[in-house]
């Protein structure tokens, strides 16, 4: 039976890698040469290449890789490397403080970065140039006039425009939902549109803070205020990216707080009269160049096939960006770090990539795809952490149901530290276009019981990260990696 | 058996009145008058004053109580007064906004609120005087200018001197503890000393804001930023009080973040150099009249014996003072209201007081006491809601063991909101001078689990109360105050 699989298998490899031979002739070659010693001498008694290997034999191959994954779990949690990430995340987020698309302090902490990947003993060192737009803040300031003069809390949204010099001032007319502004559509023309949604979670509600200028827009409005987009608010505005639409004017937006939102809702209901003065100095500015980070521990075996893993290294303009995402880039370099630091070297290569550009939409990722969609044959898996790296529970992962059956076998590697959850669906804005291009994806699954409450506001700071977390994150990062990086065969898709 | 305790009763209730009767001569005289008829006629079968009566006696009399503690309970959550603290309490935030003692604003807040308790049919509406402290903020900021430019989020302290006009520039060391500053007292000279004193609890930690600047002033230094005094924080400045020393240069202080007190921390662990400027506009003007806010039910039989219960209703200048303690403020006038609303009348007089100047150091509250202290004997309970009305468990009480045992049983009648707890120490500093001059005191117990998260904070805004909880919060408040007032004697001190 064994023979005749293996038989198969050496019909099938040039079969099924014909089409992708263009892309990834020097792989192949190299592939084509170990094909031999693999068909004698593979210690695991399988070949890489045969899609319809048994998923025992995965699971049997997995099961081997105990001892490796115990050897990363302890030296990420209690051996040298203990709490490093969270060290070097605080040395650089306190160093440089947010990082900002199109600012020249994000640039420096690429070079830095750069720098730093390098002293690590790390491979293929290099910046991978993206274009990326650049939205500055300005002064921006919000005023209650009346019923009672109050100042408002507020945080413009990126690529909002500005106010006139002198400001908006108008009436408020505060809407709780899309369905309760179309009902009030003819009383928006020249009002400020407070939106007051009730949290709903984030992928529900965002939505108020990506559309809500354009949809009030539409209805004439002069400029809008969102409600913050979370669970809890101590008086604190979140920014974030919004969205206009083609053909309908811009008009400046910003979130203001839970707290105030909901005060002029409930002013509103007691028929006063609100008028807020609304003051934004943002400004779209030319794009400019940035760069995706990138660095290695390249493959014995089949150095051009690549799992991926990342985080992004910009953030918003608030706070430290340690949280969103400096924990997700800084486990993934530590994962490759640890995989360094152990002197072991999978047959693929493992590529972290900390993306520039995620805040404005994803665009260092963007940039990446296309410059490496090529060679999309050759990634194995990609990787994002970008809901925080608190507590990690496993991975979230998307691919064919034998590949998941497969990716249940290597989280449970990760028993020592109690993370073998394996969620549907991996997420995550800067991998998004490999999956839906077929490439199996996953993301750090994490508790994001907090997330939310620091995302986008001054509070995401080191203050909310744990080095022990940190620590259990990047191990869950490297034994995920390095095993799908280390099988005989790339995952099946 | 029952006589001989009534013959007793008789001749015991003049020896130990006695003493009294200089304050509560006219209360005396008309106690008197009604013995007659509670000898012959009391429903309950015993008679007041008597401080050898029987746990069980008083116990069985509490039980009676039960249909009432229901009624009250049911009007409070269910009925026709469901939600009206709470919407009471945000008409009048949203209105105010915060109130800092010494402002027109606060005294507008008392004029409004003694016109609403007065509609609301409640007897004896009337402020009473109280000398407080007039302190303004000005303009604050602050900005670490090395190692490198960070705005520092601050709130200065109450009682804080300003800086000259300039501001304090100067270099910063950084503590953790009373202990750190004293092994490290030769290096705080010309100084601004940070505290990054660990979270222990407010009651602990709170040491470190109230006493951080004389404590470093006296080894020399020019201003102190103590870390915030909070569990949680969204780089969300908590203010409050401090504490100047005598005979110690007064040196000007304010609370900064957690995360920028960290981070200094960790800056200064890493040996970087950290310069800070501090402007603070904070001046100690001559003080200015206030009012305590004071309504009642008036007692049927025994008008001059009070069970006072309140909260305070001056806050810090941040948020809307809705929490801290808007709450326990409105919940005091929702039990009057509630009590009023079943057209129920007890024998002692149920009085609400909702103190001024508490933020200031209970000023309000001294200024209550001295001028009732000579009623002391006719106190029967004094009762303090100010640690937020979350869903509230029952009360803490200070008093005799006896006076415990008895509350015991007064709590058990909130089973049908379960709040039957009866903890230990009742606290409040509005409270605190009665209770230590022997009148049991009473607080309400609740989850306190996020209290802190938003006190003395911008966050302290109605959006962190919940109609529900202020409901039940006030059917505790009534029924507890109701029934202790309405009892045949006075709780055993």
């Amino acid at each position: 039976m064994l023979l005749f699989w293996r038989a198969l298998h050496f019909l099938t490899i040039y079969v099924i890698n014909f089409p992708s031979l263009s892309f990834g002739a020097t792989l192949k070659f190299e592939r084509s040469e170990v094909i031999g010693d693999i068909f004698n001498l593979s210690p695991r008694g399988w070949l890489p290449g045969n899609k319809e290997r048994p998923l025992e034999d995965w699971q049997q191959e997995i099961e081997g890789y105990r001892g490796i994954a115990d050897q990363i779990i302890e030296r990420s949690m209690r051996g040298p490397a203990a709490n490093q990430s969270y060290d070097r995340l605080a040395t650089f987020v306190d160093k440089f403080g947010y990082r900002l698309v199109g600012t020249q302090n994000l640039e420096d902490s690429i070079d830095y970065l750069l720098e730093k990947l390098k002293e690590d003993g790390l491979e293929n060192v290099h910046g991978e140039d993206a274009i990326v737009p650049h939205w500055v803040r300005g002064k921006e300031s919000a005023e209650m006039l009346s019923p009672r003069r109050k100042k408002l809390a507020l945080l413009g949204l990126g690529s909002s425009v500005g106010t006139p010099e002198e400001g908006i001032q108008s009436e408020v007319i505060v809407v709780r939902s899309w369905d309760d502004l179309d009902q009030h559509s003819k009383q928006v023309k020249g009002k400020i549109v407070v939106y007051n949604q009730e949290w709903k979670g984030y992928s529900k509600s965002v939505d108020y803070r990506s559309n809500g200028a354009s949809r009030a827009a539409a209805y004439g409005a002069v400029a809008t205020l969102i409600r913050s987009v979370t669970p809890l608010s101590i008086n604190s505005p979140h920014t974030g990216m919004q969205d206009y639409t083609d053909g309908v004017k811009k008009i400046p937006t910003a979130c203001i707080t839970v707290e105030d939102a909901e005060m002029m809702d409930r002013m509103q209901q007691r028929g006063e009269r609100i008028v807020v003065k609304l003051v934004m100095g943002a400004q779209n500015l030319p794009s400019v160049k940035s760069r995706n980070t990138v660095a290695e521990v390249m493959g014995s075996m089949y150095p051009d096939e690549v799992v991926l893993f990342g985080g992004h290294l910009d953030s918003w303009d608030v706070g430290q960006g340690a949280m969103d995402d400096g924990g997700g880039a800084f486990i993934s370099w530590q994962a490759l770090s640890l995989i360094s630091q152990l002197g072991l070297r999978p047959k693929r290569t493992m590529r972290m990539v900390l993306w520039t550009g995620e805040e404005m939409g994803g665009i260092g990722a963007e940039a990446y795809y296309h410059a490496h969609k090529g060679d999309i044959s050759n990634f194995d898996m990609v990787m994002e952490s970008d809901i925080g790296t608190f507590h990690p529970y496993g991975i979230k992962f998307t691919g064919t149901e034998k590949a998941t059956k497969i990716m249940e076998s290597v989280v449970d590697l990760l028993r020592p530290i109690n993370a073998t959850q394996l969620a549907n669906e991996a997420d995550g804005t800067d991998i998004a276009m490999w999956m839906s291009h077929g490439v199996p994806g996953s993301s750090l699954l994490t508790d994001t019981s907090s997330y939310f409450y620091y995302h986008h506001t001054d509070g995401d700071t080191l203050t909310v990260q744990n080095p022990k977390e940190m620590d259990r994150s990047a191990a869950v990062w490297a034994v995920v990696a390095f095993i799908v990086a280390d099988m005989e065969e790339m995952l099946p898709r």
